[in-house]
């Protein structure tokens, strides 16, 4: 029997373990909750700077007001955003990234690049995939 | 009307409008896909080298057979995973992660270690919105 080939990993320290249980394992609960579509559709929208409630609902059309409303003080509670209410009249709210929230700018946008730069390859390899599966069943029938 | 406050992106090019529509945005559908809980921790296993879908159900103590099955059918149409089948009795399956998907673990890592490094400081931030929360409503009563 063959051993497991050893991938190069960068940081070895992360082990599968840190995300098998949620109850005992804090980080794969914020990566979970910080990776929803939501989110990280809120936060994107932020990294281009301070935006009121409002802006923020027309900005996502799919997102209700309930769930905006929800995922904000979500994000405000975990210090990913701040939250500003200035008395006028109307009264008016903004939300910006906090220094946490910027700070987690940076390994979203690697993860959304690498989405862009291997789309192609991922379409490629599903196109491959269900041509060998079409053919797996015309030789079977 | 103040505009907003721009801040310090790495990739301006990744616009909020690419996500918020999951059938004209292929991104979006690799990310959220992806970035799930069982991918993630599949793809973390896989990176330590390759597996016996057996060991994988072992090593993952909440995945069921089923989702195993689908998690893995799933990153092997992607073409994130290659599965290779050995005719020997009783028949193995391997899965090891492909160039791709080895591409992909940068990105995750790097949020990974940020979930790592952030969970005190997200944890305190929690603690301090729900005192605040408390006092108001011990103010109100």
């Amino acid at each position: 029997m063959n051993g497991p080939k050893m991938t190069q990993r960068k940081n070895p320290d992360i082990a599968p373990a840190i995300f098998y249980n949620m109850d005992l394992c804090p980080t794969r609960a914020v990566f979970s909750k910080l990776s929803g579509k939501w989110p990280v559709l809120i936060i994107t929208h932020l990294s281009f700077g301070s935006h009121r409630f409002s802006e923020l609902l027309g900005a996502i059309p799919d997102i209700s007001q309930r769930m905006l409303t929800q995922t904000l003080r979500s994000l405000e509670r975990d210090g990913m955003a701040i939250r500003t209410a200035t008395a006028s009249i109307p009264p008016r709210v903004d939300y910006r990234l906090s220094e946490l929230g910027q700070s987690y700018l940076e390994g979203l946008e690697s993860i959304l690049q690498w989405s862009l730069k291997s789309r192609a390859e991922i379409e490629a390899a599903q196109a491959a995939y269900d041509d060998r599966a079409a053919a797996k069943i015309a030789k079977a029938s």
